[in-house]
């Protein structure tokens, strides 16, 4: 039997690269998505339970932890907060942002983790491309490696992989291509589900990383999408 | 202004006596409460709600984590997750024990904590009390610390306070009666929400801790119900 990993799937290019390197590393896997209210949640959902199908994976657990966003949404109404800076609005996500967002998925991941017995966590996380939030980097995923030893039962040994962390988006289509990952059925738009709005940042960078790799990028997007090198 | 704390608060004993330490250390409090889908579900959040009230703390956050239960209770059906041990049967919460609760609720708690700017998060965890559960130690609660300094933004400082970490349940009520906290709003039973059915492991050693402690527990217990000292 292969050993079992946790891969935090969020339906993205940069997950479903990590999951291909999971299976490449010879586990068999467990696949954990959350829902926390953001825009395009249900085009997500669905590239997750696609990628799942394509890779023949059963185990497949969807969190709700749209608590978190109620969280961050209430510093709209509270004036003891401070107010969020400026840069984070061009990412269209100052709902749907939640600090610690990362420790939130993991604790949820390593629950599981340590149920069904599985002794690897494996993240998308990218710390270049993160947008300087403090739980993409490393340091934080060892600092929770700790958390892990000292919070699971004596014995568990359960290790945080981050295949991507030091990659370039270009970087990312091509290992994506050399795993065979099926990026066909990964969704990064933040702001459309029927096609790719090709214009949010999100879809700004994949677009740039396939331009950059020098493949197409398989999604369909919306007409008039332009490619910046 | 007085610093911000975060207060876990279950509704029960040690959490009450937490937050009487946490008032007394001078913070401002947030009051959180999760529900994981446990049998008292309702009344807990009634204790809750009326230990808030008798503080005037408006701050409140209420989060659903059953998909954690979920997890647990998967177990039951997923023979590749070994059987619990028969002791944690004896607790009655076999299916709503999660692995590594605690990191769950102190991640969530971090989140509210950096978007509030609260400096320390209070915790009614007892190591001795525990069960041997490993995220109920103070190592644990000093790992996770450094996963707060890690992953939030810089500049953020949040302690984990653990105020009844070594006390027994008598000296809780102690505590709880020199500080005045209101030990009469407080829910233990882990099986009845009427009265507390003084026969739960929960219940027999609340009642112990106010036996030793020469105090009688103010909250109704169903009739014949016996003190064992």
């Amino acid at each position: 039997m292969n050993p079992l990993a946790i891969v935090l799937l969020s339906g993205g290019m940069d997950s479903c690269v990590t999951l291909a390197h999971a299976i490449a590393d010879g586990y068999d896997v467990g696949a954990l998505h959350v829902n926390y209210g953001q825009r395009t949640q249900t085009r997500e959902l669905q590239a997750f339970h696609d990628i799942c199908d394509h890779y023949g994976i059963a185990r497949r657990l969807v969190c709700d932890i749209s608590h978190l966003a109620a969280i961050g949404g209430s510093s709209l109404t509270d004036t003891t907060i401070e107010l969020r800076p400026a840069a984070l609005d061009s990412h269209e996500i100052p709902t749907s942002y939640v600090p610690f967002r990362n420790a939130n998925i993991l604790a949820i991941a390593t629950s599981w983790a340590e149920v069904i017995g599985a002794s690897a966590l494996y993240i998308g996380a990218v710390e270049e491309d993160s947008s300087g939030y403090p739980d993409c980097r490393d340091v934080f995923f060892r600092a929770f490696e700790q958390v892990i030893a000292m919070g699971t039962k004596p014995g568990t040994d359960i290790r945080i992989k981050t295949p991507v962390i030091h990659c370039s988006k270009q970087r990312i289509v091509e290992e994506g291509i050399e795993l065979g990952a099926p990026l066909h059925l990964t969704w990064s738009c933040y702001r459309r589900e029927d096609v790719a709005c090709g214009e949010c940042d999100s879809c700004a960078l994949r677009l740039r990383g396939f331009s950059r790799a020098g493949v197409a990028d398989p999604i369909p997007y919306a007409p008039g999408t332009t490619l910046q090198a």
